[in-house]
């Protein structure tokens, strides 16, 4: 049995399995209006990825409870890890702490650390309601750091709670390291086909079926006015990898043109 | 019985429930990797809340069929309108059709049109199989127009698929006007109270609940070291949405700073 055969597919699935995964819920009207664009996904995807840890799904949902819980309810025992953006701040329409909390059956209690932080950054006299919802967590919550504006995120079964701004998410990212256990990472390389992407798809299916334990995509551009495609390899076995590489090459040779390896 | 009674929240539930809604299921490894930055969500989102429909919902799914088909399924009987991006291209990895066909128990077919309009771009000779794939729909399809690389995409049911690449998605956006009925569009203010969020929440609160029929969002933002708030103000019931504005900048008067009317 060579190492083209059809038990290959099996091993990546058995290699998937291995691994951990994760799925995100973004919480934000803002969103689902079209009036910001979301750029957490983008950042998570990729932190969770140099970590071997594969982004299953997301779902972006409204500031609205029931929304928020179904979608929380969903994903927690789908993944190892669910991630959570927005609503935790000190606005009426920031309800994830509660939601959550509901989600998981935990009752919402103040989170003493959370409220001792926020207190002492804020001062006695300027720590109002609104400032305080922002200690509430579900019962038996773990802080995650807010470097920036101190109102904490925070762990609570396999779900972790981040915030919604941007530069605020990606701080607390970076203190959720010892949290979480990654997996073997995922390698991948990224080669440029300057050739229409329907020119060479039949070559590129024939690929595919030779490295099922590569996964391969497909990309296409317009740029100057042609067409090219980026091809994306990514796996966890390197030397399957680079045959899959020069495969890709191999093909682009025989249609007339170089396929350049490209930084991602 | 005054317009602040509790009966508006109500009312708004009811006029939610008269508007059309729509969710989006975008399918690519290529977002979930983090390697390319989604921009259909905010394109399609914005094109929906100009026809004053909701976007209810965003799922991101892998090029996977049973991934797609779950989602698929799990939306299409919650909204009036189920939209779709990616995956309708040449390669291997362009699984849409066929996994929609499946999810709704159709046949997939070579669309005639879709056949012919390829055949006729490509011509006969270079229609290779991978091409011709492209021209597959389930049955019953509607084409969708692609003025730019003319592989279509198609309506079927209530689901709008539409391809991955922005500029492609956002140009079959334009020819589905005729498709689609819109709803009473919600208006919007968006004011900048120029306070960080937590100083001014309560003031906020005590305004969303004078307010059932205006949805209220606060987007805390920092600048120049200075934190402060867009406050967005949303509702279909134009005069009820001026008072509300009105009411924030009382608010922001009163706490000393001026809330000043930004375009969004």
């Amino acid at each position: 049995m060579d190492s083209h055969s059809p038990g290959d597919h099996a091993a990546r699935e058995r290699e998937d399995e291995a691994a951990p995964c994760a799925a995100l819920v973004v919480i934000g009207d803002e969103i689902l209006s079209g009036r910001t664009q979301d750029r957490n996904i983008a950042t998570i995807a990729r932190w969770l990825g140099a970590r071997g840890i594969a982004l299953k799904e997301v779902r972006i949902v409204p500031d609205e409870e029931e929304a928020i819980i179904t979608a929380v309810r969903a994903l927690k025992d789908m993944v190892d890890y669910l991630f959570t953006t927005g609503g935790i701040g000190p606005t009426h329409d920031d309800i994830t702490a509660e939601s959550i909390a509901k989600a998981l059956d935990r009752p919402l209690v103040v989170h003493e650390e959370a409220y001792r932080r926020l207190c002492a950054y804020y001062g006695i006299e300027r720590f109002t309601p609104a400032r305080q919802r922002m200690a509430r967590t579900p019962e038996g919550a773990v802080l995650i750091d807010n470097p920036i504006s101190i109102a904490p995120g925070f762990r609570v079964e396999n779900i972790f709670v981040l915030a919604g701004v941007p530069e605020i998410a990606a701080a607390m990212l970076d203190s959720l390291e010892s949290m979480i256990t990654g997996g073997p990472p995922l390698k991948s390389r990224v080669l440029d086909v300057p050739l229409p992407e329907s020119a060479f798809a039949d070559a590129l299916t024939a690929i595919a079926g030779r490295f099922p334990t590569v996964r391969i995509g497909s990309y296409p551009y317009y740029r100057d006015g042609r067409a090219g495609a980026q091809i994306v390899l990514r796996g966890r076995d390197e030397s399957r990898l680079e045959e899959a590489v020069a495969a890709v090459r191999e093909a682009a040779g025989r249609a007339g043109v170089t396929a350049r390896l490209v930084r991602e």
